[in-house]
């Protein structure tokens, strides 16, 4: 373990963490607010911490996959410990571990709030909560990559263990040119967003707020209705980019180039066809609860949407929807969106991969000599990839089984534990009964926070490097 | 597809059943019951079809694997629509899809019920029930193979589909010869505990119907109160038969050839340890609910060796207890018992391959060049298995999933959905809320019943047989 480079990447963490501030700190001098002081002072400590960490540069920069692994855990933690500072340190929210909480997530897109009344922040803090959404959508490592090269190797392994999906590729030979382009097309997703949400009368603070926590699938909303009071127009608007933010980038980098028969893969059509036959189902099991079809599919739209993309906004109360529509939107809860995207789950090309793994596992009990690899988009896929996906899913399962052990100790409802950590595993936000959409995080007890904590990295950082952290061997020098 | 020799081994499942139904013949005699007319009927009818069916031996008697799933599973369907006409024709059960559900419940030793009036059924139905435990817990084909060889090969593949486990191992060369092996352990272990029963003071109808239930690890009680009303005594044996019933009859077999070491593997070990924490976990959570903690161990035990087993007896109403005792119960009716038993559940020889091959994949990001295989016992778990129990749990969450949602149609609420498919799909019996142990299934629609009714079966014989009846290649000549 190489620890210098690590703590020298840390330094760089740091150092962005205090630039990534100015955008809140812009805010409370626009509104007149005291929130000011918090964010420079966090902001003026990580600069120094970071440029002090930064004065003596390690000689060895060799980085090993361990290495690359450990450091995206780390940076992920270090930059949600000091992101927490500004609400810890206003009293906005006066115990560490909720501020910790929020915080977590903030940068794992999950929206998960611990706050009852998020009207009485500080448009601020606000604003705080929706930037760290946008940040950690695409990723931290992934945004200095695209500005700065790191030093050393294994940037690559940063870059996967920071991208969602099973079998994250480059799009042109180098990572600091993959990095740069995929944040150049979530930059302008998300000006466009912001452009069509002014058209439809938000304000600039509305509308910058929304579009990062859209862009990031993130869902921490500025009112305690969350989306529920504005317009059917600008539900739709972000019913759509819900959807656009959830599918994967390489898509879009493809449309660009012109290859729009490549661009639209099997996972983005298994994408959209889940998408439809969801809708399609809530809307007939839950149009006897609204005034007109178009009411129910304007509401099963937006609610799909936010959950399949793991945003999380509401515009209802899906709680009180029929039984069978809850369990649908606990079933999209765990497929989640594409790889590549910035939304959470297990992802649809990690299902795709199942099932035909399945089908050839079955295929090969009617003909048990058959040699055949699984397909998809007429590739191959490659048989390591398969059997991490395998182990993938066994983690989580594992994982999940013991979150939710751990949550049941402050006795909670059967579907409040398991909704829980499916929403914080899944990165959504919201879940059922006492967790539901009208509800908080808050009444959890600071050791079922902690576990939920884990859970939102594990989710975003897709299991293996916070799992890496609880082995001994990976601590060797 | 060799149709021929398929309806040729059904034929002998047909005149295997007429032999099982003289056990409830004999007991409606006894006890002067009209029932036995029922019985009698189907008997004969079964005997007729089968001799008919077995009169023209068909020449091809070559069965590939494909024929020896797809017999074990229309085995099983045959001999459930046929153990369900007693109940029906009697009218003791008058809907034909109630009484289906309580025979693949009592084939695939389940013990979930629809009846909410056990007591009133006659004697001979209950006998029935219990019967059905004991032949679906060691496994129909199993049976017929001891006692006469079927022609032709597959005897293997029909007896790895039938039995328990990742990695099916014959104890001797011969099949025949080990399936008796295993009958005669099999049998008794059940005499055993018959005899402790009725020095327990227990009539010899109650002790041969709990040691039937015991053995399978089925369920069925023959009082509403199922083992409550029964004394300390009596509870404890059943505690220790249920724990008996779960280990790998292998060690049984090495133990009586006084290879002592070689007996107590990791798996029967890991099964005790989880057996040992989740009864001290439960046990101090529920000690304020009873009287003494000698009393609250007592029932911590017996439900534990209880859900564990897979059997599903009760002393008490679990649905009661604190969340984190319940969701303890949840998880270990995931575990289930070990591998070759007649419990179900994932098996605890799949979940160990699980965790080795998680801890190995960790391990090869430590050390992307390592080349090593898994090893349990100093054993190396070959490739083969480990992908089919990877590929066996993304099998059994993707049914578990569908379940869920299809059930979900009834709109019950989202505890009993999740643990009903839980109860079903491990073959344990009871859920939680309205399929908690003082419950019953008989509310389901026939949808769900007919739903519930494939997860029994799939969970009993580990769900490829089952599957593979969905694939069209495989009714292909």
């Amino acid at each position: 373990m190489n620890y210098k480079m690590i703590i020298h990447i840390l330094g760089w963490i740091l150092i962005f963490e205090a630039l990534f501030m100015t955008v809140p700190m812009v805010t409370a001098i626009v509104y007149g607010e005291s929130a000011v002081w918090y964010f420079l002072g966090t902001a003026l400590f990580c600069a120094a911490a970071g440029l002090l960490i930064r004065l003596k540069k390690p000689k060895n920069t060799t980085l090993y996959t361990r290495d690359g692994f450990v450091i995206v855990a780390m940076s992920w933690i270090v930059l949600s410990i000091f992101g927490a500072m500004p609400f810890f340190l206003s009293g906005t929210i006066p115990n560490f571990m909720d501020a910790l909480f929020e915080t977590v997530s903030g940068f794992t897109t999950t929206g998960a709030s611990i706050l009852s009344d998020v009207e009485a922040l500080p448009k601020a803090m606000l604003m705080w909560r929706s930037f760290t959404h946008w940040v950690g959508g695409m990723g931290v490592l992934v945004f200095i990559m695209a500005f700065l090269p790191l030093s050393g190797g294994q940037n690559m392994t940063m870059m996967k263990a920071e991208s969602t999906g099973p079998n994250v590729s480059k799009l042109v030979p180098r990572v600091k040119t993959t990095a740069f382009i995929l944040y150049s097309i979530y930059f302008v997703l998300t000006l466009i967003e912001f452009i069509l949400l002014l058209c439809g009368g938000m304000t600039v603070f509305e509308a910058l707020n929304t579009s990062f926590a859209t862009a990031g699938t993130g869902g921490f909303g500025f009112l305690n209705t969350s989306m529920g009071s504005f317009s059917p127009y600008i539900q739709i608007v972000i019913t759509v980019f819900m959807l656009l933010f959830s599918v994967n980038f390489n898509c879009y980098y493809l449309i660009l180039l012109g290859k729009f028969r490549d661009a639209i893969t099997t996972e983005v059509k298994t994408f959209f066809i889940i998408v439809a036959s969801a809708i399609t189902i809530i809307t007939i099991n839950i149009s006897h609860m609204f005034e007109s079809v178009w009411e129910a599919l304007l509401h099963s739209s937006f609610t799909v949407s936010s959950i399949i993309s793991t945003t999380g906004f509401g515009t209802v109360d899906f709680n009180l929807w029929p039984e069978l529509s809850k369990v649908i939107l606990v079933l999209i809860m765990f497929i989640g969106a594409c790889a590549g995207s910035t939304g959470g789950g297990i992802k649809i090309s990690r299902i795709l991969i199942l099932f035909k793994s399945l089908g050839k596992e079955l295929e090969l009990l009617v003909h048990p000599h058959m040699i055949k690899k699984i397909k998809i988009d007429s590739h191959p896929v490659e048989h390591d990839t398969v059997r991490s996906v395998n182990v993938y899913m066994v983690s989580y399962v594992m994982v999940f089984a013991a979150s939710v052990v751990l949550v049941s100790f402050d006795n909670c409802d059967f579907t409040t534990n398991v909704t829980a950590v499916i929403a914080t595993l899944n990165n959504i936000g919201p879940g059922l009964e006492m967790v539901g959409p009208t509800s908080n995080f808050g009444f959890f007890s600071g050791f079922s926070k902690l576990v939920l904590i884990f859970d939102m990295l594990a989710g975003r950082l897709e299991l293996f490097p916070m799992l890496l952290l609880f082995k001994p061997s990976v601590w060797k020098k």
